[in-house]
């Protein structure tokens, strides 16, 4: 990885001759190892935690957990009604949540990351590469806090194993936990059965411990969970924010919105829903569900500082959303790949609405016992629309974008209707980037900025939601 | 437990005079080594799976695999339609399950058992025993063989371990799997948070084993899986069977029936639906799901033949269900213990209906692709509706029947409306037998007969909706 960091990407401007990144501070020694970028003296309170333990069919690696502190003592805030709240973000090294853990906390937030780094395994052995270059999250942490002074503490472990979490918890002592820390992928849960097992496993293991720990630790803590607008399908009829009215032989109520996921990842995020509801009733919890369609983008104010901070770009099949796929592929001139007749509709947001729709989450947190769902999108799009959108973008920068229907590895409906409420979150101020001012700026320049790193071998699709078997796959397509 | 089974129980007759037991042959030698009763030349075929593996977290016993096969070779019957088909009972040595693959077996089909014993350890380690005292796993299945020439195969192992599950579906070759083989209690999975992850991983993982093997091996394989009538939770209109037809908005969509779920248990079986679903569309999984209410009862035809059949009959607070625990309170003298003010009202049925439910969805299975739902119960009644019958009862054997309200130890609506559509079993054929007759017969006269057993420690609940904690309970409270 270091060799990557060191390897001489250019930076300077994008081809509209407009600075990408903002200027950034030089860290002394940037790519150097962990804490050496922190002029400040560390200090490590917390974990570290030797224990190596064996689960069956799990992926997951154990590594030793490290909390880097900031050089000055926490302050105490005991009684003051104004003091930063303490946000925990699980699975803050990777896309979305990386992300959020800079914006909160240069919106003035405590944050701590807690997270096993397994993403960054699973690249490994599908042998699949962001598009940008990502440094490693110790030297992202010291790098943000020579740039901000701002320090964000780190746990690296896995949240499945419970007493890894108890410490970070009582370590940490969250007042919001913004819980991105699950295996994120849908075609990477039909790869294989052990893939499919794992995805489920991990995922509503990992969010019933978080459940657990809040209310053994955290009482009034304030769960901010990433589910997913996937959950719901594509029914026939208007998409409601988690709840529909039922009139029904003569009698009404109000239930959760019916369910009808299409893969394993998407009904482990059903999973999650349906356990953290049991909680907010019969315990108390708090909770708030981010159903989140496909994000788009990879810029935010804070990833776009330094190259140290750079967020992780996914094109992959395995990991890549279809429109960052999409403008990889023009960049690259490769054709646009629809899945099947391409009417497949879903609702859509720019990573800076991301991690906007996460601070309006906690800044105006779920009431105790409130299940509270929000649709985390600002606008719909057809796989078809998506491709002429970029086509057209292409164009005006004289790409020559061409698009090929490719069979449909996925079962989905592929001509539909969708139409989803998304009107708590713009209730509670979200001001949403729209497609159409991004396109250029924020991606498509972008992907031919760093169109040298493509690989084209990880464009296609290569998982079969049909075609999954027992037979662990050990080897990529 | 060959100590307890060797005891004097009395089987002669109830106290109305009325022979509870049919008469029933004399196995040569009922209590011995298993294979031993059995006078043909034992044939074993299958499994010897002596890797242990160790899973964070369980509790299950990976147990040598042994198939105890029939004298006689197992017919092949390629091109007959009027071949017996062959069912898989997973959880063949529970309640339902053992009742149920008995039932299958005297009807005709091949049957093969396959089960980790793991609901007896349960009982071991809370300190819990059956009301009956119930014979070895292999004692009943050789007593069974000597009664009616009939064998069941024997397959003891994981199914969460998919090479065992793989090994037991290309050795048996089902045509159908009848999925009990889960943790089905409610209590159970509030004990603690171990115990909640064990539930919700044990049952989850293992049907997705089920659903791949089935995919993988046996693809027109139907299962038929034992949901819970508690998914549904108590929604202020009515309960429909599976899928509810909504118009929103001027639209209208068949959906799934809205989820809510009101313990880990139970929201085990949510999540079991949503993936079964998902594969019957995805891979064209033909299965049943059987949303099953609270079971009562303990005799069928084929359970009291001869005591080495004896179905197990739980009447503690943790796997006891509410009408078999106060038949029990009444035969003691104990009153009967309704939780908080008693209007809960579920669906309930004998356990002579679950083995002809399971009969008739084998009998008629469920299309390519198709999921299924039935619900499956034949009455309703709130718990002070079942404290009265039971009452009223035992007043008839002169019994003087007191009822308390204790603290409610479960989150749930203690008043609440209730209406739920069974029509899809009975159109099938069910002929329910109601509880109005079954009440003296088969359950309090019963719990009379052997009220000597009775243990009045586990009658209380001991265990907490509200209270459950993340440290592990390792001693019955």
């Amino acid at each position: 990885m270091a060799q990557l960091l060191s390897s001489s990407y250019s930076l300077a401007t994008c081809p509209r001759n407009k600075p990408y990144l903002k200027p950034f501070k030089q860290c002394s020694t940037p790519f150097s190892v962990a804490v050496s970028c922190n002029s400040s003296k560390p200090s490590f309170r917390g974990l570290f935690l030797q224990e190596q333990k064996l689960r069956k069919g799990s992926l997951v690696v154990h590594a030793a957990a490290v909390s880097t502190s900031q050089g000055t003592p926490v302050q105490t805030s005991t009684g003051d009604p104004f003091k930063p709240q303490r946000v925990m973000v699980i699975g803050g090294d990777g896309y979305c949540g990386w992300a959020t853990a800079l914006h909160l906390s240069n919106k003035g937030y405590e944050v701590a990351i807690v997270d096993s780094l397994v993403r960054r395994l699973f690249d490994h052995q599908l042998g699949l590469e962001s598009l940008t270059p990502i440094s490693s999250i110790q030297n992202r942490l010291h790098c943000w806090k020579s740039l901000t002074g701002k320090s964000i503490e780190l746990y690296i472990g896995d949240i499945c194993d419970f007493g890894f979490l108890s410490e970070t918890f009582n370590s940490f002592e969250p007042d919001a936990v913004v819980h991105f820390g699950e295996q994120r992928s849908a075609p990477y849960s039909m790869i294989d059965r052990s893939r499919a097992v794992y995805t489920q496993q991990n995922n509503v293991i990992g969010t019933l411990n978080v459940l657990f720990a809040i209310k053994e630790f955290r009482e009034q803590c304030h769960l901010v969970k990433l589910g997913t607008m996937g959950e719901y399908g594509t029914p026939n009829i208007d998409i409601e924010e988690g709840y529909i009215t039922i009139t029904h032989n003569g009698r009404t109520d109000t239930l959760p919105y019916p369910k009808q996921a299409s893969s394993f990842y998407h009904l482990s995020k059903v999973h999650d829903s349906h356990n953290i509801a049991f909680t907010c009733k019969a315990w108390g919890i708090r909770a708030t569900d981010l159903n989140q369609g496909v994000v788009y983008g990879v810029r935010t104010d804070e990833t776009a500082m330094h190259e140290d901070l750079y967020n992780r770009f996914d094109y992959d099949g395995i990991f890549g959303t279809a429109l960052n796929r999409f403008c990889v592929q023009a960049a690259v001139g490769h054709p646009l790949t629809v899945y099947g007749k391409g009417g497949q509709t879903r609702g859509f947001l720019d990573i800076r609405d991301t991690v906007q729709c996460v601070e309006l989450a906690i800044a105006n947190p779920a009431k105790p016992g409130e299940f509270r769902v929000f649709n985390q999108f600002t606008e719909q799009f057809s796989v078809n629309q998506l491709a002429n959108l970029v086509t057209k973008a292409g164009e005006k920068l004289g790409l020559d974008v061409k698009t090929i229907n490719v069979p449909n590895p996925r079962v989905e409906a592929e001509e539909h209707y969708y139409n989803c409420k998304n009107t708590k979150l713009v209730d509670l101020g979200l001001r949403p980037h729209f497609l159409s001012d991004s396109l250029l700026d924020s991606l498509l320049n972008f992907a031919v900025q760093y169109k040298d790193r493509i690989d084209t071998k990880q464009i296609m699709p290569s998982v079969s939601w049909k075609k999954i078997g027992v037979k662990t796959k050990t080897v990529t397509a």
